[in-house]
């Protein structure tokens, strides 16, 4: 994987996804003392990156994988990037997803045209539900992150980034299952080698970073974080690519995601869900270490269950 | 007051304000079958287009009025904007709050550099401890919206929004005291005649409605809305502008606002106050008489206590 993958995929993506803008807040730029720029993809279709990586897979199935359709197992943003570039693409999708998933991600799902099929909460009986699935349909399974596509697609969102600000000293990238820090990683080292990418992950689930110094795959074991997002484990291709191109990974507590998930909202009037505030975290960690430099702030994406808080609002007004 | 009023205030405050980004929403775009286009002064300095106005009038103050400083009674946002604009341009400012205000405000417009005086939370109290403070040190008092160098830069979103995006056939914005729904009407009508203002009021606080129809202001007496910055009752110099240039106003309940907000936070990742998505709540209810056509929507801010949203998470984590 190159620059030119990533390239490509941006071709192939370009007319579909949101060029996210890219925000800037005083307020961070006096805490750090640096000019720090935000890519905001919490404002990209389905409110995630993910889309970027699904729309680039999809796009590129075998017309017999397309008649055959798609298959994810997923609760999460994958689940929906993954129904909407199917069903932009006239391709049938069918997400497993455990029988406890909130209601609001499974209707979002099927409201993007997927099929819902539901499993118990635990990895084996997603991936044998979707294997019998698989099986009996000839359904494509798309991984959500071990896969070069899903990558490919990730990194157009550094890409942008960095053609549109130009050259950066850091770049500040959350990692859970570690697409879209592949993504990143190729597309900065590629466009500006001089960079640091710096990868930013929960320390109460730390296996990235584990991985990361002990050079082998951690398995993630009892994540216990408020970033959902980020309770994967490594893949064998995104470790590789991020042993390479990656300058270090970083740890932040569940406090101080809470804290930089507040700046997002309270300051910067975004909302921010705690996975994607997580490179702000890092960064607001470091931030005594640097000094005048230009940094990339990947937001990763904005999906948060706004129940709880639209209850209190409800009771103010009845 | 004309469109030449408007400019002039843009070349006052263009390099000190943000020039907020305009967004749009297939969503929105889905339900009401229109080109929306949202301007989004929640992005503005101190989250509310508050800031356009204060700033265009403190940096107009003679250099006399300056040296003695400024003041305002409000709790809201205008208290914050002119504590930020005073601060800026060197000059003291003292704002006059209920002792009951909310503590995140009073630290906010400390956090500016203003000094806050407290007093009772009656419009007596307020406008007494005023005086006394006028009196004794010469402070020149910022009126909220009723006062043309409010207006004027007020009016410089309209003016921002459609030389970005062109003719519009409709814009809608909120109305409280009227300043920005008269600073916006002048430039719309301005720059577009053909356009339709719509303003849009929440019901449990109906007075410019009323005063609208009856023409002549009416008290706003016990509002009772979310949106906070629309309790106030128009001025003589809004109300001018208003039954001049303004198509119409219209009315929205608190479902309608809470519904209107829940769109904003969820499906565009904006965090927006009640008293900003007023405006979408009565393009929402509007949207059945129109199609295909081109509106303007103003975000007036979002500012809002996020403390018990947080208190939740906070607990998530402990």
């Amino acid at each position: 994987m190159e620059l030119s993958d990533i390239r490509e995929a941006y071709e192939r993506i370009k007319d579909t996804i949101v060029k996210t803008p890219v925000m800037t807040s005083t307020t961070v730029d006096g805490i750090t003392g640096c000019q720090v720029y935000f890519k905001c993809e919490n404002f990209q279709r389905v409110g995630a990156f993910k889309f970027r990586g699904a729309f680039n897979t999809v796009s590129q199935l075998t017309k017999e994988e397309r008649a055959r359709g798609v298959i994810a197992h997923s609760s999460g943003n994958h689940a929906q990037a993954l129904a909407l570039a199917a069903e932009m693409l006239g391709v049938r999708a069918t997400i497993v997803m455990p029988h406890n998933s909130p209601a609001v991600k499974v209707a979002a799902t099927k409201g993007y045209g997927a099929e819902v099929v539901f499993c118990e909460n635990t990895t084996e009986s997603r991936a044998s539900v979707a294997n019998e699935l698989m099986e009996k349909h000839g359904f494509t399974l798309i991984h959500p992150y071990n896969d070069n596509r899903i990558i490919a697609g990730a990194g157009t969102a550094a890409l942008e980034l960095i053609e549109e600000i130009g050259q950066l000293d850091y770049i500040f990238c959350p990692v859970g299952g570690g697409g879209l820090l592949s993504g990143t990683s190729i597309a900065t080292k590629g466009l500006c080698p001089e960079s640091k990418v710096i990868a930013v992950e929960p320390q109460n689930a730390d296996d990235a970073y584990q991985s990361f110094r002990a050079n082998k795959i951690f398995p993630s074991v009892n994540p216990n974080t408020i970033a959902d997002g980020l309770r994967t484990q490594l893949g064998e291709l995104t470790f590789e690519v991020i042993q390479k191109y990656v300058d270090d990974i970083i740890l932040v507590s569940e406090q101080e995601i809470l804290d930089a998930m507040r700046i997002f909202w309270e300051r910067m009037k975004l909302v921010v869900e705690p996975s994607g505030a997580v490179s702000l975290a890092g960064l607001l960690k470091m931030s005594e270490d640097l000094s005048d430099c230009k940094i990339g702030v990947i937001i990763s994406g904005g999906n948060i269950d706004l129940t709880e808080f639209f209850e209190l609002y409800s009771k103010q007004i009845s």
